[in-house]
């Protein structure tokens, strides 16, 4: 019996994928990625290509970003239809993520619609956040403290408990509400405790901390931000 | 110029260590591990043994598990004089973390202590929380959910108050304060949704809900807690 494979490749780095991963990803018929906008390949075709068979037929679909929950919906329906019909004819088909599978990803609503048809395994990979950690060889979190993980785009009232509460913070995605983080932060004393990773191990990668930035800057799409209070 | 590598080696597979984290291991000319109690193979060494060079020099030392932080710290000094020495003479030395070495791990204190006088280099592994996921394939965070990470040994208080802010929580090392916690979350009626895997990823991995222990249970050490409230 095949299935469906959810692979973590990690934040960026085709080193930082596991041996699980990349026995999986070899041992592929069919892999779905998504498009890039440009038609180029995707960040994560890139980081995976090291690994691909011959013969791996890879499928690049559209999986919309839009804020609109139904329209994204429909693609999925669309893709799990395609990735079922796959399965079914005996093939090993897999998915990629950056960085963990577990976290804030596009896969947890694929393999919701899948699980109740096809048998689906996911394999973990590396987040951002441990590379980030990594790279700067400081602690996520030690002894009795607490760490606390956000998207970029939660509730600013929540967002400001969370950060009065815990020692450590990660935020990701944090361009998508930069500037109100940034005056958050501000207004705490914490922009000198805040390190912000641009394209974690990805090779334009920039490590600043957030008082190097204006309040209203640009950041790319992977932009996470490690608050340390300790 | 070498260095010293801590080394995360993932939750307990051998399979789940980076490329990285095996390429690091195999050109160490020596290995720091923890000596385990009965003088056998610690785990961390069992799981990274396929990838020791056939000369590596492996150091198993006494890391003290006492609560008494001075205690720990003389060990540790000891061990960071031997590890600089071992650095001076030229060679490249590692230590092995179980998960990922930022998430609560005695390396981050030896890191702390060597930084200044050698280069400290860390590659990050994949966290007993992020494999529970991927083998339940359920995600850890979603959306605009949040995610709170939290040692089993944390103050009440505090645990209380992070268990009614957060839509998941991971617990790690529930073992040591298990009956308090469990009380907590029946209180809450949490319990048939919190999972406790014991031993992620090792041979005698268990995983079961919560409501299926005693209140009184006695857990092995490895043992995390997921709470998953939506």
């Amino acid at each position: 019996m095949t299935c469906f494979w959810g692979i973590g490749i990690g934040p960026g780095d085709s080193e930082l994928l596991t041996l699980k991963a990349v026995r999986i990803i070899k041992s592929l018929q069919v892999l779905y990625v998504p498009k890039a906008h440009n038609d180029n390949f995707s960040f994560a075709e890139k980081i995976a290509a090291p690994y691909f068979s011959d013969n791996l037929i890879i499928k690049r679909r559209h999986f919309p970003m839009v804020n609109n929950f139904s329209d994204k919906q429909n693609s999925w329906n669309t893709i799990a239809a395609e990735i079922i019909d796959d399965v079914h004819l005996n093939q090993e088909v897999g998915f990629l993520t950056l960085g963990d599978p577990s976290v804030y990803s596009t896969y947890s609503y694929i393999a919701d619609l899948l699980k109740k048809r096809i048998t689906v395994k996911t394999v973990a990979g590396i987040s951002s956040f441990s590379e980030i950690a990594a790279k700067l060889s400081i602690p996520l979190v030690l002894d009795k403290e607490f760490l606390e993980i956000i998207p970029g785009n939660a509730d600013l009232i929540k967002l400001k408990q969370a950060v009065d509460f815990n020692d450590n913070l990660i935020i990701m995605k944090i361009s998508t509400n930069f500037s109100k983080i940034y005056h958050l932060l501000q207004e705490r004393n914490l922009l000198a405790k805040t390190i912000i990773v641009e394209n974690a191990a990805m090779q334009n990668q920039s490590i600043k901390t957030m008082a190097q930035y204006e309040c209203d800057a640009q950041l790319p799409y992977f932009s996470t931000a490690f608050i340390k209070k300790g």
